[in-house]
């Protein structure tokens, strides 16, 4: 199966970015978009995506635009660092189907690890609390 | 425990940079290295690292040389998917022992995922043989 295809405008990420679909962000300027995931795998999963670009996946962003939005994931990922104090943090980004991507608008995954927990599955658990997210946003906003 | 220290310019990723532990290459500029992973989680498994930084992982990559490494991580995920034709391709990027990282030189795993094919458990793999780290290589190195 081909790793690329059209990019669908109607992806909930494409959604979140028009502001369609709620989210709760944690930061936004001109070239990213980063807000909590829903389905988190650990508490302050964060999820930073480009804006302006129609890029599927990695492999698909221009390469102009890639180090202005990995500045904007380094930034966040500094944040949560420095609002969560994990033991240590995990980045994935998932390129196809068979790499666990679903939503198909490149996005870098913030995930926080604490010694001796262990992370949920990828996009397969419970939808978390909108409050319990604002609050763990909360203290990541304070720092960027 | 923290994820900051001192960079120590013994780990194993610094020794192949100044060509003390051999490597099979697929790609160097004056920017980052790419190598096959000696422990691959899956065939095809590559590692880029950026050059002339001690950053020990991606949240003390300094800003402004963080876009052209990321820039060399994508060139070279693009090749891997050319030469391998994968169903899917993993970015993974741990900081901390915590989240998994075991050599502290800023590096990006580059994973290539096979459907029905699950991926070996993180640098607990055996060592792979050098002939066919070279036949990927050079496969990969092809499309670079």
């Amino acid at each position: 199966m081909s790793l690329h295809g059209t990019y669908d405008n109607d992806n909930i990420f494409a959604k979140i970015l028009r502001g369609e679909i709620p989210s709760v962000k944690v930061y936004e300027d001109d070239v990213a978009l980063a807000f909590m995931d829903a389905f988190p795998q650990a508490d302050g999963h964060t999820l930073v995506i480009p804006k302006g670009v129609t890029a599927r996946n990695f492999l698909e962003m221009p390469q102009e635009k890639l180090g202005p939005y990995m500045e904007r994931v380094q930034k966040v990922a500094q944040a949560v660092e420095r609002a969560l104090a994990p033991d240590g943090i995990i980045l994935t980004q998932f390129n196809g189907e068979a790499a666990g991507q679903t939503v198909y608008h490149l996005h870098f995954h913030i995930i926080p690890r604490r010694e001796g927990k262990s992370i949920g599955t990828h996009a397969a658990g419970t939808m978390a609390d909108m409050g319990e997210l604002e609050t763990i946003a909360t203290e990541i906003r304070a720092e960027l």
